[in-house]
């Protein structure tokens, strides 16, 4: 595993630049602003997020700085000041940043990411920010969402082709793993970050031969130990799995253990239980057999529940590109802001839409368990007040609706956790980053503690997100005065 | 405008590799072998593609190196042997490499690209290929439908935020260019490929200070020249276009010219023409509405059907994650082999399905024109083949159905011409890529020359991509023989 060095200062939108410079031109580059990037809606009208890509946003921040070929070509734009150009010399990030931990289970409109710093700082990482997080948390969802579905199978990441572009791939990848992948085809994304890489053959291997059994002797005489045939090229049942099990049982003779086979087109339900059968009577019991072929998670779901005899998943288009949504609607938004030199002022974006409407103020966020450690609710409160600890109840409120109220007894030993932990204090790094292995259980033991009627596709249970009494009082108060 | 240093060699599918250590240890490093990039289906149902990507390509193979770094983390794999490790350590690009340009409008199971090399390098390249043609091929593509749908206005990549990582903004900037986009968001894009960039400021601009006209006036302070004001942060017509307009005057008051103002949010056709009113009634005719929100070429269609009255187009998430078609299914199949160390043997890949049967052999892609140089149809033939003159006729056939025949006359003047270029000879750049812009005007002469039928949205006109006889004739051939 390496840190990634590189400048990506100037990704971003120009707008950013051109707000900090008139940040810096009307005297207001030191008044202090809290940011939070939150999301609105689960993807695929799912129940939740996984969240990802903390780690290559610390990565951002360490190497953010205004080079002076970046100046100088910001300089050629024609649009700052020379002292604006000056100021960004030196400019770094300062200010703290507080986040959800990477592979946590999220919901909508709950601050993931807190970002307190002088306002151009706070404003000006906004972009990255943005395209790093939403980008990873995406395939993090979906990569999750796929794991759950194959019951236990293994899932690999096929995707690299279909990415868009090297760091679609290289981010997807890791952001797979995250949410359960065991593995990639990726090799660069097996370098980087530790992940197992997979792979063996495809057709034009096969068609590079005079035969198809020649073609599969020649593989497995080049990888005795780690022979997995694709059998699809010609014809999957008639020559494919016969040819395989002739080859796999050259192998095993020779005391060398067969993996198994791909099956990468056809009707995967009815070819894999066939040629489990066939697997089976030559007597290739741990034979797996692998399935490709634009799968996502509803293919999957209807193969399992056709029977089909798959043990290995490789999913690529549909989970690196999200395909069934590419996007997630992370936004960054602006919550307080130091207006006379003394205290934050909270802030609210108004919308005519109800559920555009922001949680102003800073904020905490923490999470409530049950008993069995499931989690029962999150809880919004403002930064400063008193979290309730054990042994105490606590009414809180949805975030719009003041009649519709929940109840938390902290009993059973059980207190609130917090969720947002420091990860740059003053604009240094507090942070000790986990290992990738550490942030995939995470998710695992998250999905674990997870109510199953909120990780079903169809209709997931709404999780309760709620506002404390103060940070509701604040919200309506502020609505009302707008 | 930089080259791309980035050394992407371990960018692939771990398959790759074991492919060439397979050909490596069964002495098949020398058998010269061909491939082609094409795709089976134009993205969103629509009638072509923009192709772009080339000059990444060209970047990764003249980048394409196994460092020490790199060969050790595959020792490290256990997979492969110390011979095939030293192999690749002189591991290069030598072969052959012929490509349809970049900006050029093409067509379902065309070759676009064409490989052809010592089978292991050839194969190697496969997965880096896919991913950056098409990635960007999608992105420029989808730029392309919605500069169609705005009849000239200018369209401008907000999409940052939600591109797939890094590169996604960055090489999709440079595609949306290609497409027909005027300028990005995207600064990095902008300095890299010296598109222009664009921006002023965003909704927490606006609420960091005491007022909405305040925000505006600070804005105007800075850039008294590229002033353009977003309106929509309180009330869009009750405060934010007024408020505009009283900051706008005082500006041309003091001799600056104001740019215009931005719709975020809302009924856009609605809200852009009382704004235009209201611009227009206040003396601002020559002042811009850009409206953004969530676009694509869809709602522009409806908006500019309702008579908006918009100027210029920000398109963001739907634009750089394409996302009502998130990937392009762009293939590379092996076409044709040495296979006695003599001559290259056509190879075909049948399937079922007979739109996913192959077109075997080397080929050469040529394109009719009509005498007023529109676009008629274009022709594959097998390379070597002679390519008929002006002044005479030809017969071509539909890639499967012989007796759906087409009969081009080359007369007025007119030959078809190749559309496959020397990219890479024998390893060898002899390729001057073009400036950005220009690849920009060769998209907009291409879709000129393309009739309206083939660019509308819902079923236009199939293209006609014909085989010639001799390819047609061998392609019936191979399947009959199978």
């Amino acid at each position: 595993m390496q840190k990634d060095e590189r400048n990506l200062t100037l990704l971003t939108d120009l707008y950013e630049l051109t707000m900090i410079a008139g940040y810096f031109e009307q005297g207001k580059v030191k008044q202090m602003a809290n940011f939070d990037w939150f999301y609105r809606n689960n993807p695929d009208n799912g129940g939740f997020c996984i969240v990802a890509g903390l780690e290559q946003l610390i990565d951002y921040i360490l190497n953010l700085k205004f080079s002076k070929e970046k100046i100088d070509y910001l300089r050629s734009l024609k649009i700052f000041s020379e002292d604006f150009l000056n100021y960004l010399k030196n400019f770094r990030f300062t200010g703290d940043i507080y986040a959800i931990l990477e592979g946590a289970v999220v919901f909508p409109n709950e601050p993931l990411i807190r970002v307190t710093a002088p306002l151009p700082e706070a404003q000006f990482i906004e972009s990255a920010l943005l395209n790093i997080m939403n980008h990873q948390t995406l395939i993090a969802t979906k990569a999750a969402r796929l794991c759950m579905v194959t019951q236990g199978d293994s899932v690999i990441d096929f995707g690299l082709r279909r990415a868009h572009g090297p760091d679609a791939a290289i981010y997807g990848a890791r952001a797979a793993f995250i949410g359960g992948c065991v593995g990639t085809s990726n090799v660069e994304a097996g370098k980087r970050f530790g992940i197992p890489v997979k792979g063996t053959q495809a057709h034009s291997w096969i068609e590079s031969f005079s035969s198809e059994l020649e073609a599969f002797r020649a593989y497995a005489r080049t990888f005795p130990d780690s022979c997995l045939l694709l059998v699809d090229t010609y014809d999957t049942l008639g020559s494919g799995v016969p040819n395989a099990i002739k080859v796999a049982l050259e192998l095993e003779k020779k005391g060398h253990k067969f993996l198994g086979i791909r099956l990468d087109s056809g009707d995967l339900a009815s070819l894999s239980k066939k040629a489990r059968q066939m697997l089976d009577k030559a007597g290739l019991k741990d034979a797996k057999i692998v399935a490709s072929n634009d799968l996502d998670e509803y293919t999957i779901e209807s193969l399992k529940r056709q029977g089909a005899k798959i043990d290995i998943w490789g999913v690529g288009t549909k989970l690196m590109t999200s395909y069934s949504q590419p996007a997630l609607g992370g936004v960054y938004k602006l919550t307080a802001i130091d207006e006379d030199g003394e205290k934050m002022v909270p802030k609210i974006k108004i919308s005519s839409n109800v559920e555009k409407i922001t949680n102003p103020g800073k904020k905490e966020l923490y999470r409530v368990y049950n008993r069995d450690h499931n989690i029962l609710g999150d809880i919004i409160f403002l930064d400063g007040e008193n979290i309730p600890e054990r042994e105490s109840n606590i009414t809180v409120y949805h975030s719009m609706y003041k009649h519709k109220k929940t109840r938390y007894s902290f009993r059973f030993g059980i207190e609130p956790l917090p969720l947002l932990h420091p990860v740059f204090l003053k604009g240094k790094l507090v942070y000790q980053k986990p290992s990738l292995i550490e942030i995939q259980k995470k998710t695992r033991r998250n999905l674990e503690m997870l109510d199953e009627g909120y990780k079903r596709f169809l209709n997931p249970h709404i999780y309760k997100v709620s506002l404390s009494e103060k940070l509701f009082n604040l919200k309506q108060k502020l609505i009302s005065t707008h």
